[in-house]
Order: structure tokens, then sequence, then C-alpha cells
């Protein structure tokens, strides 16, 4: 069992999203590439690394591995510092143990690498984590899709992706532009000149396909059926499910392209590469494989929760106490788990993404 | 209430280790100090500003506070970066929780202070924590008496300041100056040319009084004489006795010389003033002033078992359940407790520290 299996089987959160796992493996030759125009002329005295939105950094941390012994192949005492920063309210205490016991029996990362230092650090990407001009490489892996905040209701469904809701489609489009140069802004201050930020995002498609909506199978719409269900046996009311919108925005290619044109942008970053990447539902695919429905049926719906409980919960109205709030939740999750065991074969959720590679001029 | 008497009501450590706080607000004069010297010439890119051994982060808060403040009134756009580091065991959740909710209703480090950024490492300060030259002003309270470990067993006593084993002192002694100088050329690789460390650190004075150990109160040697009571009765072995080590040292001023005299530090580090500081035990100056004998009983223990616990418990034998250890261990502080309530006018640890100046050559 290699490092990062071991780390996956110890972390529920990587468990649940192996998915995230395959993206990340998927995104090191984007990084390679990076490597091999920042490491021949280096002249920084330190090599800063970052992952950002790094939630418990197991899925990453193949990556991170490879990407510092990429460095020492051909800068062997070069100083590199790893940043993990995440939301306040993000487990850094499951970091460090991870940083701390590398292979399960207490190897820790220093001792692997020396001349390395970490850091973790409890800000939102919103924010400037690092201080100027000290990241040479940073990544972020299915983080940056989400919004500040959500701009609006959205009128006929909760994800702005699956709308046709004009006014509401405008609205989150432009905060997606706002959002996105503010957190280009900040990571383009961090950047050394001639450093890289590879962006692995949620996205839409050349096809109009997007996370869970490709091959006939549309979970948003999913969710939202059964929450109209749940308003017409007036279990909660139409206001609650206008209040329920994930503050999320799957982006274009050409969005990308706008963020870079805009003027707060256009003299400090370029993009490099915009790759597609379609990643199939890893629990379909072992359903399908395998034949397997029990498992699938069990344990594909976890890799949902994760994400999506808050907005469910936050939606519902605060007269309600927490405890019926959440039952709610539970209840529209236990619905959408028996649509699971009724088609099975009409479930899944392909990841996808777009892997952006930015530079600073 | 202020921001700080909000944290410490609000964290266990903190409240707990009262008498810490008082220190550290004792320090803020040598901070000045450097302050004064490093602020008119500043050339860098980024202040640097960093808490080793920080646990929560609580009792130094109000410090480094006033710090980035003073930076600020000379320099109010340059970057400030503050990291807080501690043994990979501490609860780096707390830190995240107190940087985003200074005031107790969720305002932010981050947004009381632009171009302030923030980390936090789980390392230890036996080991590089920060990048080489990126430290202006480290600091450091009541932490670095703690060896790497206890270099060997104490045949008289449980700690090496109260022992008269010639052996074991001479080891105890060696351990301390290679351990001293490690850490200090590990704060010497990341402090800038011209920075300044502040080590606020548990001594032995020019009275030979240390932690516990002044106006006739002996509170190691309590320790020591109710272990050895436990002895006598057979409720724990003699060997399980010379076991129970504080892998710690009081060093005197002589010893901090004789660390920046080293060779691997001459050329690196300076002294540039040496303060004692002798901190009367605030429980039992409560006591006195009130006369509440019930609080002092009841409040002052606490202080003792948050640093000592653990090292009564490894010394233990491990052929004993984890559940039999700790019921020992309870017992042992139940002990100390009675006889603190038989004669608490015998009872109090006074503070004994050297504030010691470093600087940068």
């Amino acid at each position: 069992m290699n490092t990062t299996e071991f780390l996956a089987m110890q972390s529920e959160y990587s468990a649940k999203t192996k998915g995230a796992k395959d993206v990340i493996d998927a995104s090191f030759p984007l990084l390679q590439k990076a490597l091999k125009d920042v490491l021949p002329n280096f002249d920084q005295t330190v090599f800063g690394l970052a992952d950002f939105g790094a939630a418990d950094g197991g899925t990453s941390l193949e990556l991170m591995l490879k990407t510092i012994e990429q460095v020492r192949s051909t800068q062997p005492d070069l100083p590199i510092h790893l940043n993990y920063s995440d939301l306040p309210e993000n487990d850094f205490n499951a970091i460090g143990r991870m940083l701390n016991n590398l292979d399960g029996k207490g190897m820790s990362i220093l001792g692997k690498y020396p001349h390395l230092t970490v850091s973790s650090s409890p800000v939102s990407f919103y924010h400037q984590i690092l201080p100027p001009n000290q990241l040479t490489l940073g990544f972020s892996a299915t983080a940056m899709h989400w919004l500040e905040f959500a701009p609006g209701n959205i009128r006929d469904h909760v994800h702005i992706a699956a709308s046709q809701d004009e006014e509401a489609k405008t609205l989150y489009r432009q905060k997606s532009h706002t959002d996105l140069v503010k957190i280009l802004d900040h990571r383009a201050n961090e950047m050394q000149s001639g450093g890289y930020f590879l962006l692995v995002n949620f996205g839409i498609n050349d096809k109009g396909q997007f996370l869970g909506n490709t091959e006939g199978v549309h979970m948003f719409d999913r969710f939202y059926n059964l929450l109209s269900q749940m308003v017409a046996e007036k279990k909660i009311t139409a206001e609650e499910l206008q209040n329920m919108n994930f503050p999320q925005y799957y982006r274009s290619k050409e969005d990308y392209h706008a963020a870079v044109a805009d003027e707060q942008l256009s003299n400090q970053l370029e993009i490099v590469q915009i790759n597609d990447l379609h990643t199939p539902c890893p629990y379909r695919e072992a359903f399908r494989a395998t034949g397997d429905e029990a498992t699938f049926v069990e344990s594909y719906p976890g890799t949902l929760q994760t994400w999506s409980y808050q907005v469910f919960y936050v939606g519902l109205s605060k007269e309600r106490s927490e405890t019926e709030r959440n039952t709610l939740v539970r209840e529209f999750f236990t619905r959408y788990e028996q649509d699971i065991r009724q088609r099975p074969q009409e479930h899944g959720m392909d990841y996808i993404h777009h892997l952006v590679l930015f530079k600073k001029k």
C-alpha cells in the first residue's frame, strides 16, 4: 500500500472523494510543464508551493510529493515551503497529522525532505493568504467554483448551471466574473514573476456538460425534482426551495479568458493552457465493472452529502429548530437514496473539469 | 471586556496559565526595543513575526496585536506575516478560531489589519519551521525549557533543577547546551540579518530560585516526596519513580552566553540583553489578597496538571493498562490536592524567567 492509498483509507473526506483524487493525478503533466519552465532559471531563495482549498490535504499529497521530488532532482538544497489553506472551519489538525505521519508509522514529511518547511493558513482564497512574491507554483483542485456567496435566488432550480432563469443567470455570471478576478488578483500578488498557478476547477465544457449532467444523467435536476415533491407534499415551503441555491458557478473556457482580460489582471497573468477533463464517476464505473449494485447504492450517496448538505440546510427557514432542519435534509437524502435504489443505472456523477494553467508575467 | 480577557475566558488553556500571560505582558518593552532598532531601516519585503510554542495563541495575542500596530504606525502598507508553531499534537483549529473571531463576534485579524497574512506550522522548534531569512521578530514564551528528550534518569528527584545527582546533572547540562544551540541555530537560519528573537524562558536566577521553588515553597520537592510515599506504600514501584523525569532544563544566564559562544552560533547571533523576571503565583496572590482559600484550593492545582500529567504517566510501566496508569496519576494529583488543602499557605508557584533578546548578526 503506498502513501496515498494509506491516506485515502485513513481520511473519510478523501475516501468519499476518490474522484477528486483521479482528477488531481490527471493534473500532474501540466504541473510538470510549469516546473520544466521554472526550474532551469529559478533565482529566488525559496520555492513556494501551495494548495488552496486543501481540505485534509489527502487528495493532493501524492502530487505535492512528486512536485517536491522534481524540484529536488535539479535543486537538491533549495528551500521549499509548502502551504495548505482552506476555510477557517476546516480541520487543520488533520493536515498536521498527515504531514507528520506520511506512512502511518510516524514518518514526517520534514524528515523525508530536508530544507522543506510547511504551514497551513485558516484563510479563504477570497483573501490574500501568502505574503507577496512567495508563490512559485500554486495549485487548487475542485474548490474555486464556490462563489463568495449566492448573489440571489434561482427561481426554477437549485443550481444556476441547470437553470433557465435569465435574470438569475446574468446575476450569477457577473458574480462569477468578479469573484474569479478577485481570487486571481490575490494569487497574482502572491506569485513570483514567472511563477505558475494551476487551477483545476469544475466547469461547463464545449458540449454543455457539467458535474453529474452527462450521458442523460441529471443530478441537479433530480435534486430539484425531489425537493419540488417535498414542496408539493407541504414538507417544506416553496420559499424554502427558492432559498436553496448552490453558491457555485461552472465556468466555461471563455470565462477564464474574460477574467485575465479584465484590466485588474491583464498586466499580471496570462493563460498558458486550458485542458478539458471528463472523469467518469468512480462509483458508477465500479458498479458497471462488477455489477455490485449494493455497494454502489451504499457508497455513492455519501460522495454527494459532503458538499451539498449545507446548501439545503441553509435554505430551510430559521424559524424551524436545528433538529427539524437536520431531519428535513436527512429526509431529502433518504428520498434521493430511494431514487438511486429504484433506478441505479440512471445515477452517477461524472466530473467535468477545466485544468487552467496561469503564468505570472 | 477587551480582546485578551475575552480570549482568556474562552480558552481553558489560557485560563489555567494566567501567569504565563502576565509574563508575556512584561516582555513587551524588550520587543519595543527590538522594533525601535529594526523599523527605521527595514528594507525587506515582508515583516516576519512568529510565536514558537504558541499553544492556542491566546496568551500572546495582545502582544502580537501590539507589535503589528507598532509596525503599522511607521510602515502602514508593509506586508506582515505572522506564524504560530507548536508540536503536531497541538490544537491548531483553536488558533484558527481565535484569528477569525478576535472579539467573539466574528472579527477577523485579516479584516482588522490589511496586508497581514497568517499561518500555523505543526512543527517542533527543534526543526526549522520558517523558510530562511523570513523572520524579523521571533517570540517564544515558556516553551524552550523543554528538552528534546530526557537524557537519562535522575536518581534522587523528578526534576534536575532540584537534584543532587551529579552524574545526571552533567548529562542534563550537556543536553541542554546541545538543544539550545540546535534551537537557536534553526532560529538563526530563519531570521533576517538584523532581526531579533525574544526568548522568554523558565530559568534559574542568581539566587538559585526557579519555578515553584521560592520563599520556602518547593513544588518539585513536594512532587518527589508524594511520589516517594506512593513507592513506600507499593502503589508504584521505585523503578517507575526513577522513570519520571521532567525533560526540562532551567538555564542560567551563563548558559545563554555559552550557547551563543558555541562555534555553531558565534557568527550568527549575539545577546543584546538578558532580564530577570520573578512573577508571583497569581493564584496564591489572589488567595493572600482575598483570603478565599476555597477558590485557591480549587483553581491552583489545575495550572500544574497541564504540563506535568504526561511526565508522570510516561514514567509508569507500560505493563499496566492505560486505565491503571491514568488512575495512578489521578491519585497522585488527589494526594497533591489534599496536601494543598492541609497547608494552603505553603503552596504556590512563582515563575522565574529570563527574557533573552537575541539579534541576528
